[in-house]
């Protein structure tokens, strides 16, 4: 455990928010909700937004960039959405400061109104789809596949670092397409692009499906999400990818040719990930003593540290490190060789080790005698030995081998907190102790309304290919064809 | 000439909008000021990324991330900072909407405004230096070498398509330094990094100097440049490094203790460029034909057009371009095979010449006979045949000529296009004239303002390892120690 930090047992709220400052990931600002994301956290997120810009331009997407701000009747043409948005809205009014009266500080210019209020993009659908209009007029101009990294704003009253900020980074795509069948195709594509990057790069487990018409994003038809477990055994919905069918089409009249000729309203998507894939990552892996990150997003894969007490004894052992630094990063490693004379070997130890740095090798005097170093995987906490003519091919192995081993953990910890519930006690127990619960459900709002009322767990998603099962509804004993998944959440 | 394309000659203005808008690079919004920037011109601004975040890292910097909003009150710690930016800021007063009692629209909710407003950054400085308040105690904490990719916003009145927008993207580093002569190193390092970006990847020279008094950055002690000249005679400042001296450690309070167990201030640099430099690559290459585009920084290096008449023939001749494409993909080329049967030949040489795409390979039944391509350039429009053999080799060399040339000619215009002056007759002819003008100045900002008002020429910079020239005035007759670079500027 590392010194003077909690532990998850003791505080699993207060372990994440001290871990995510102590690793020097992101902190608090002095702007009510919003965050700074430090260096390590930054280049943590760049591995991320790298990874999946590749596989977005993969199949088929462009970047673009549309304004941050979206004047208020834009908003409102499309009437669910300005609902789901209107109440966490930051509002721009004003185009200028003044010089106060006494001179000593500024103030709002009134004479500087807008006439119409800027609101900051809480997601840019009403700002795109109004582009859209001017650049679709016939079959030709579809499909559109844009995608666009940007700061978004909504005024949450509750945050926390990365997983509810009033600001927060992500990406939007925004698709146009000539047919429903397209347009439901690229939302399940994009699903599952989340799906293969949060498995394959965040070694985190998902279940993938669709929100019940309550938790849908607003005016969309159909939202699809990626859901993760938490080790505190609450749920995280991690991605989602909308089916908008034709409503913001109508809501900013935008039709295209078809080859027949006929006018037709154009069928849209929007799919988004964001900064809150930082959180997922911390709180997936990490453990009581700090960080833990997956080979495949950490900022550096390798650090040395260096073991000596004599001049001449450092200068060997750094030489060493610096050839080992060398031949690991032919085959495209990330290494640090911490060689400073201002902290201890200890000291570095547990910084890398509360950093998450998937290896460490020690080198000191005695490993040069028998060209050997000592490595340490931060996930399993193992040591061993390895000849250093065989170092790089067993460090790209061990690496591997770091990768799987964190997917497997997580994915056996989500099994064994998933759970059937046949009745509402049984449902109640389980979702007290935690973790994704399987129910049935009678299907309506008002049942699914009264079950988060009584037990805070909502419907995570009725996941894709779905057992169908007949039941009876947990609550009001109402006939079901199938199990949904339910948990408390993020 | 491009069909229905304005030429430089008739409206040089009009052709740099015309040209933006057709080139598919940006499009002006809805949204008073903002633009869109459009896909392709997207994938050229994140090649200008690409390759200067690169240069930030190899220097030893790291990325960050900081809040959209900076409170009122932080904006007016450091008095002229404060004074440069609050005539020009978007305000938000305002955290929420609600439904208007006829509930047909969204209004500003009056119970949610802002106990202090928040302005939307126009640059970072003081959000940043309230964070270093925190990061830096010792001298162990320094130097901090951050840069952020971001969004900022200044609310100009006369907007031009990435000239001066009223949001536009940018990257801006913020670093702390112990001492006053790491700091000035580092702006003048970062400088010579703007330099390089410019002249070796968007092969436009550049001015290096520094701002007189009045063109200081608002806080700034010392304010270095890169200017450089366009077509129209007129100059186009391309990015700016600030030594803000210890001003914003005054204004937060910064200070940290030396080796020696002092307290002292902290030393600081900021430095940016943005998307106006897409404006100044568009404007130092692009002809009557269209955009023109350095290798370097084209999305497509090449673009493989085939040519037919029968099926038979278009099925060989696509084989040859797919083909083709990978081998020069192998080379590490962005390629294109344009094998629509929708579009003509013709439509598609005059569609990638006017997107300044810099190589274009035509391939017709006859050149397979020949084991021959056609391959033309986009900058001399010079077209050759080449032995598909030959093919790749040839390509890489043309790309390497292409940038050169480009570099070459824009060279010679600058230098074709400086004068000197040596009286206020001359100069002001020369002013007309267009291009840079070297004058003596008395090193007054009265003149230099008096000058703007006689002729709109302002000093771009002092050049840096000016030649020392002793003279006079060319306004006032006072003496002069060295000649400074005059010019109208965007």
């Amino acid at each position: 455990m590392a010194k003077n930090f909690i532990t998850r047992e003791q505080n699993y709220s207060q372990w994440y928010n001290d871990l995510v400052v102590r690793a020097d990931m992101a902190e608090t600002s002095d702007v009510r909700g919003c965050m700074i994301i430090k260096p390590y956290g930054y280049a943590v997120w760049e591995k991320m937004q790298q990874a999946l810009d590749k596989m977005f331009k993969d199949t088929g997407h462009v970047n673009a960039y549309f304004p941050l701000f979206i004047p208020k009747s834009y908003l409102s043409k499309e009437a669910a959405h300005v609902e789901g948005f209107a109440k966490e809205c930051a509002v721009v009014t004003h185009y200028r400061l003044k010089a106060s009266e006494d001179g000593k500080s500024v103030e709002v210019d009134p004479d500087a109104k807008l006439e119409e209020e800027l609101i900051v993009r809480p997601t840019s659908e009403t700002i795109i789809w109004n582009s859209y209009k001017k650049w679709i007029q016939s079959y030709r101009d579809l499909p559109i596949l844009i995608n666009q990294w940007a700061n978004v704003v909504r005024w949450e009253m509750r945050t926390r670092l990365f997983l509810r900020t009033a600001e927060f980074l992500w990406q939007e795509g925004h698709t146009a397409h000539a047919t429903k069948a397209e347009a439901i195709f690229e939302a399940e594509k994009m699903l599952d692009v989340y799906a293969e990057f949060a498995e394959k790069f965040m070694a985190m487990p998902v279940i993938k499906g669709v929100k019940t018409p309550n938790e849908r994003f607003a005016g969309a038809l159909e939202t699809y999400c990626i859901e993760a477990l938490m080790q505190d055994g609450k749920a995280l919905q991690a991605g989602t990818s909308h089916f908008l069918g034709q409503n913001f089409a109508k809501a900013f009249d935008v039709r295209f040719t078809t080859k027949e000729g006929n006018q037709e309203l154009v069928w849209a998507t929007s799919w988004g990930v964001s900064t809150r894939l930082m959180g997922a990552l911390i709180m997936t892996h990490s453990d009581d003593n700090g960080l833990v990150l997956p080979p495949k997003l950490a900022p550096t894969h390798v650090v040395i540290v260096p073991i000596y007490k004599t001049e001449e004894e450092y200068k060997a052992v750094c030489d060493m490190g610096r050839k080992i630094k060398e031949d690991l990063e032919k085959f495209g490693l990330s290494v640090k060789l911490d060689d400073r004379d201002t902290h201890k070997p200890g000291w570095k130890f547990a910084e890398y080790e509360f950093k998450g740095v998937p290896l460490r090798i020690a080198i000191g005097p005695r490993d040069l005698e028998n060209n050997s170093v000592e490595v340490a995987r931060r996930d399993t906490l193992e040591k061993e030995s390895i000849s250093i003519t065989d170092l790089p091919n067993k460090v790209v192995h061990l690496l591997e081998r770091i990768q799987e081993n964190l997917y497997t953990k997580a994915k056996d910890f989500q099994e064994e907190n998933t759970h059937y519930a046949n009745d509402f006690n049984e449902f109640k127990k389980l979702i007290k102790k935690g973790g994704f619960v399987y129910a049935h459900w009678d299907g309506t709002n008002e049942t699914e309304d009264r079950i988060k009322e009584y037990t805070k767990a909502t419907i995570r998603c009725i996941p894709l290919n779905n057992k169908q099962e007949p039941g009876k509804c947990i609550l009001t004993g109402n006939p079901s064809l199938q199990r949904v998944l339910f948990a408390k959440a993020y």
